[in-house]
């Protein structure tokens, strides 16, 4: 089966916003086994958005859009593609009720023109929209399927996850059975070369490494019949990175976050954990967070961005500030130990940084930041320097707070050792 | 002039990169004021690749194409290039010697696969490499253009810049002149109904929406000769998008976002501010110290994830607690002025809510949060209902947070008044 992507939208012909669908929606094609020979951006025009269409049915039995669905008058996607299927428009009442019910959720009065977003292409497939108004569409005609999608990610994604990944899995031959296997506390380059014998080497399966801030994660994708197959391909060599990296594995779930990671070491060894903040100002909270059953684990986080605030919240010295400065690893380590005495916590982390533009110094760069890590009464502290952005030195220092987090758990509580 | 795009890979078919090139040069095209109608990705297969240049070639006058022209053997964008432009490959001498001397600046032996990547169309012009080995190229026929750019975003920027630029500026008549209305506080569907006399009448200049988590962003865009020109075609209609929109635009700057404005807003007031998050856990304080500066304004961030906490470190009562529930406006009221008293700021914002997936009931669903803001003793209290995921409700309950604290500093502080 060949399937062509079309992305609409003239935010993106004009570059105002990068196309992450189409590599979304490339990936999951892929891991369906469905292969893929063109993807193209058109603009929100009848005319060449039917053009393409047209272009892109020729090539293909499955086209895949997205984008173009809204409630406004630029919003051409359905009606061309009703039209050059012939399937005429007409009111779902199915589609205007969970629209309705859709702005009644969220309280606010529904304009008139959400209604045209309830009309759908006589015959074509529905599939609601969860996080949304506009509902996604399959047409079908001669053999040849055209699916569409709405453009903004979080609902374009679960629509694809819920309804066209079921609906496009009977169709498929052949699958691509992927496994990641994700690494922290190693960088990009010192993981490749672990295994540059056997990227060197490798036809089927194939090892890919992906850099991610403070992350690795290697993928390993296998050409196969069927997942059965494709699992029995990959397994041994699974086994092996799991023996080369060993503790350096966080994970091999695709689904599995290293926040998540470190959520369930917690709660696995019982443990409460408290954050403490300066740079990173509430991301590494949040990143934990986002955990959900986070609250059993999780108690209290402090975001103590000026001095006062480090002095008054924890009661962190006056002296340790001023001698070695609020960036050090004193100050880290202070931190970190006070908040455990404030928070009753069994694990606490500081980060405390210089995340730029301004504020460095020859001495203290922009990018240096010190992470603490109190894990029942003993702290670790360590150095980092990170390069790129304040959003940039802010992301790398919460992934290697929580690498350190889970470093220090495992040595505490389970005595694994980790090289330097 | 019309311009067309095709990056050339099978990494980008397959979904494994994200393509940024695309929207890097879509951007400069329009910057230009070169049309671009379609974009196009193709992967590293002689025919194919043919056949999209050979279209591309037909709609547009000039085509740009980035990637395949690295020394492997799968690099084929020059040599399909060369035939459809019939002009031959032949060897450039200086681009070889500019070749070895960057294997011998980089203090590596030069393999003989590079050799190929100093093979030339006859008659073409060469693009230096300032950060790679593979030269750029552009190739003239019949008032056709091809323009052939390296794939690494790090060889094409520079590449774009100092020799694509420049060659196209003499070719180019106009230019595209674009402004953004941000705008917080109001829906997509709404905003749109606000201009649609505007965007149903409209030529030149045009107004798009673009609906951002807890925001409307309008871009009104000029064709015009020079941006001098294109500054005059949009000013009126930003003058009336600001009649009709009000205190709700918060910028009408491309590059501030909405903390920015919130912090400049609190930093020309010279207020302090506090954040106390329960579900949001420390995304806002994050938010707001991702603004360069922020120390001035923000002191200090208070993540109250559990009853706990919210008792403890604030001073909740425990009759709100037990009494409303975490998730209700009283305790968000209590939670926004506890922390006034604790922290001494003078704007503090709370946030509790249930993000989900679990924790959900009949009358307290999920996406129900309250946020509470305090300013100087005056408390308001917003209930909102989100939907999505954890992750989408825990942003859109930051984005209606910093909304919020914008209205009650404009309302206490600037005496404006912000209809329901």
């Amino acid at each position: 089966m060949i399937v062509e992507l079309i992305s609409v939208g003239t935010e993106l012909l004009l570059g105002n916003i990068v196309n992450t669908n189409a590599a979304y929606l490339a990936q999951q094609c892929a891991s369906l086994g469905l292969s893929c020979y063109y993807q193209s951006v058109v603009g929100d025009n009848v005319d060449r958005l039917r053009r393409a269409l047209l272009t892109a049915l020729e090539r293909a039995d499955i086209v895949m859009l997205s984008g173009g669905l809204g409630p406004t008058t630029d919003d051409l996607t359905k009606e061309t593609a009703a039209d050059v299927m012939q399937m005429p428009l007409e009111m779902d009442g199915h589609s205007l009720e969970r629209i309705t019910s859709f702005f009644e959720k969220i309280g606010t009065k529904m304009t008139e023109n959400n209604k045209k977003q309830a009309l759908v292409p006589r015959g074509a497939l529905v599939l609601d929209n969860e996080n949304g108004t506009a509902p996604g569409l399959i047409l079908e005609k001669d053999h040849k399927r055209l699916i569409l999608l709405p453009g903004p990610p979080n609902e374009l994604r679960p629509m694809f996850e819920n309804s066209v990944r079921p609906y496009l899995e009977p169709l498929c031959t052949g699958t691509l059975y992927t496994r990641t296997v994700k690494i922290c506390g190693m960088g990009e380059s010192k993981a490749a070369s672990v295994i540059q014998d056997l990227i060197d080497g490798q036809t089927n399966p194939t090892i890919a490494p992906y850099a991610k801030t403070g992350e690795v994660h290697l993928r390993v994708t296998a050409k196969a019949a069927d997942g059965k197959e494709g699992a029995k391909l990959v397994k041994p060599v699974v086994k092996e990175l799991k023996a080369r990296f060993g503790v350096h594995i966080y994970t091999t779930d695709p689904e599995v976050t290293l926040e998540q990671a470190v959520v369930e070491l917690l709660a696995a060894n019982h443990l409460t954990a408290c954050t403490v903040e300066s740079c990173t100002g509430g991301m590494l909270a949040s990143r934990l967070i986002n955990v959900p059953g986070v609250s059993e684990t999780f108690k209290a986080g402090y975001v103590t961005y000026s001095n006062k605030a480090k002095r008054r919240i924890l009661g962190v010295k006056k002296g340790t500030l001023h001698k070695y400065g609020a960036v050090s690893a004193q100050v880290a380590q202070e931190m970190a130990e006070k908040a455990a005495l404030v928070s009753k916590c069994d694990v606490t982390v500081s980060v405390t940084g210089i995340a730029g533009p301004d504020g460095g110094t020859p001495e203290k760069p922009v990018g240096l930041v010190y992470i603490g890590c109190c894990v029942c009464k003993k702290t670790t502290v360590r150095e980092c320097r990170f390069t790129g952005s304040r959003e940039k030195i802010r992301e790398s220092a919460v992934s290697a707070a929580l690498t350190l987090m889970r470093q220090c758990v495992l040595e505490y509580y389970s005595q694994v050792t980790f090289g330097k």
